[in-house]
């Protein structure tokens, strides 16, 4: 028997999380798959991914009213992340092989639906990195960008929380296109990302800005094209004040309301008449099945060295709980992992 | 010279419009097209169309917050009407020939702008028709509902503010589309016009109903797939917790927003991401170009008694304004129409 860490939801969350309402525990796990189990692999967990959706888990709300079911209370965190195979009864996978996907937060992870896993074969990158621009917050900026901003070259394109994960990349592929481009962080580190690592045309750290609307007007003289939509709120009702007509905002997430009691109203939605708006959200799964296109276009973007990445990786199992909550304070540079182990 | 009446907008209007902004003025006319003002047309009013926009211009609020300018203090109303031609000195208009598009609320108009005009060509259907089903407010209901829905048979459609020129409209292209159609309206006998005129499956009297989602859930036990929206505000919060998975909503206007100091606030919005909602705003003037394809189509359909309409038609000029009113109060029931001549 092996020690294996977990780290365990206490109870349902309200407002922003805190390392209490996570606990470490630790139990011992057989690093086989058990015989009666049906088909499944055994996973040591590498890397652990970090991601905003996280919150919703974490707050008991009916399934229905989000995209993705509530955590468990009492039962290990369940999110994305980068593992090797220590012991497999399922046909396709074999010991040894490197996965991303779906797994738990804890050393060890006895995984019997692998629907979700993709196999890692292009190890010439980080494995973190497929938590990040290879995994998930990768397909959604590609998708969600390129089918649903319908960009073309010579548009302006605005995203929020663009220092994440999602958002660098959205930025990157809005300049290939041609598109000028500006994003808000919330530091001037994260600014100073966005103009220099990831070639923005400008970028605002909005908490320095008393209003949004300024900044948008500044930074957009002639108006916004497209919105990549991150975090909702205020940015938003700003934002729909300073579209172009006909232009397109993409929902992706809206992080500055998943920690409130009650989300903040948006005002300005009249302005989606007046200037013929679409808005249109839409998530990752419905598009993982294109996945090998993707990870075409998005390997040879970094072989060539024509696409940056930032990460900010925690180390330690232990210190997953303060990685995630850096994330709803924005504690962040770059896409949140956690390392748990190296190989 | 003649009398000409005219309804004169006194100054910017806050909150709910009353009859005293707006007051009849008596000057003089004389019917000919003046000899040096270029190819002009002038027009005897016959009917005056009351149109929810309308009220967007009547705030003085700056041209880019909406899609209109607003209307000029001490000036007539403008808006959309029925008329004949006294007299003409453009080339493609005649004496006589009737025409519907941009018009003053008065007796006579002089239009030296002729682009907004079509020309009347069958009669054999009530003239006020040209203000609302064969008008501007049909064009809104076709295009907006079969371009912007993107309607499949067997899809449930909600509509707000449904019996009114547009919604009554978009309900009978939806149901001819065999949707299952459901409208919402503020009296019992909008309600009992929904259901027994215009053939809606459920309609309900939301000045009655204490919560929207409950009402919605009620008529929508599967949900939505298609929101028609007129209303805004907290209907649409509403709708957003009760559409289905890929539901689409096209924002046609949001009347219950207009005479409000700050729009209210949508807190729902995330529903968007979690459903993938398509949500797009639509102007009816990028559309009438294919005012021939919706008019023959329509034209059709009423000739077959295949579609019904309601007005609400007030006799005379002096009498316009609180016809105005009562569409802010959803008094009117149907179409509301100003008959200022018959011939």
């Amino acid at each position: 028997m092996t020690t294996n860490r977990q780290i365990i939801l206490k109870d349902y969350v309200k407002g922003f999380p805190k390392e209490s309402d996570m606990i470490l525990k630790t139990s011992a796990i057989d690093l086989k798959v058990p015989a009666d189990g049906g088909a499944a692999v055994l996973l040591k967990n590498l890397y652990l991914s970090c991601d905003p959706y996280m919150r919703l888990r974490m707050g008991g709300i009916h399934d229905s009213f989000y995209y993705t079911s509530s955590f468990t209370p009492g039962q290990p965190i369940v999110g994305l992340g980068v593992g090797r195979i220590v012991d497999s009864s399922h046909p396709e996978f074999e010991k040894g092989e490197l996965v991303w996907g779906m797994t738990k937060w804890e050393d060890y992870t006895l995984i019997q639906s692998v629907g979700s896993l993709f196999k890692i074969t292009n190890t010439a990158v980080p494995l973190s990195y497929y938590t990040g621009i290879l995994g998930m917050p990768g397909v959604t900026a590609y998708f969600g960008f390129f089918e649903f901003c319908a960009p073309k070259e010579g548009e302006s394109v605005f995203i929020s929380a663009a220092s994440g994960a999602v958002g660098q990349l959205v930025g990157q592929f809005a300049k290939s296109k041609g598109c000028y481009v500006v994003g808000s962080a919330g530091s001037e580190e994260k600014v100073d990302l966005l103009k220099n690592k990831f070639d923005f045309d400008d970028a605002f750290n909005y908490k320095e800005e008393t209003d949004f609307n300024v900044a948008l007007k500044r930074c957009f003289p002639k108006g916004i094209d497209i919105y990549f939509e991150n975090t909702g709120g205020k940015m938003l009702d700003a934002v729909l004040l300073n579209m172009k007509m006909k232009g397109r905002i993409a929902v992706c997430g809206m992080i500055s309301q998943y920690n409130r009691e009650e989300p903040e109203g948006v005002r300005n939605l009249f302005q989606m008449v007046a200037k013929r708006i679409r808005m249109e959200g839409f998530i990752v799964f419905d598009h993982y099945h294109k996945y090998n296109e993707f990870s075409d276009k998005v390997q040879s973007l970094l072989k060539q060295g024509k696409i940056s990445y930032v990460e900010d990786i925690t180390e330690g199992l232990e210190n997953a709980p303060s990685a995630l909550i850096k994330l709803f304070h924005g504690a962040n540079v770059g896409k949140q992992v956690v390392a748990v182990a190296r190989e």
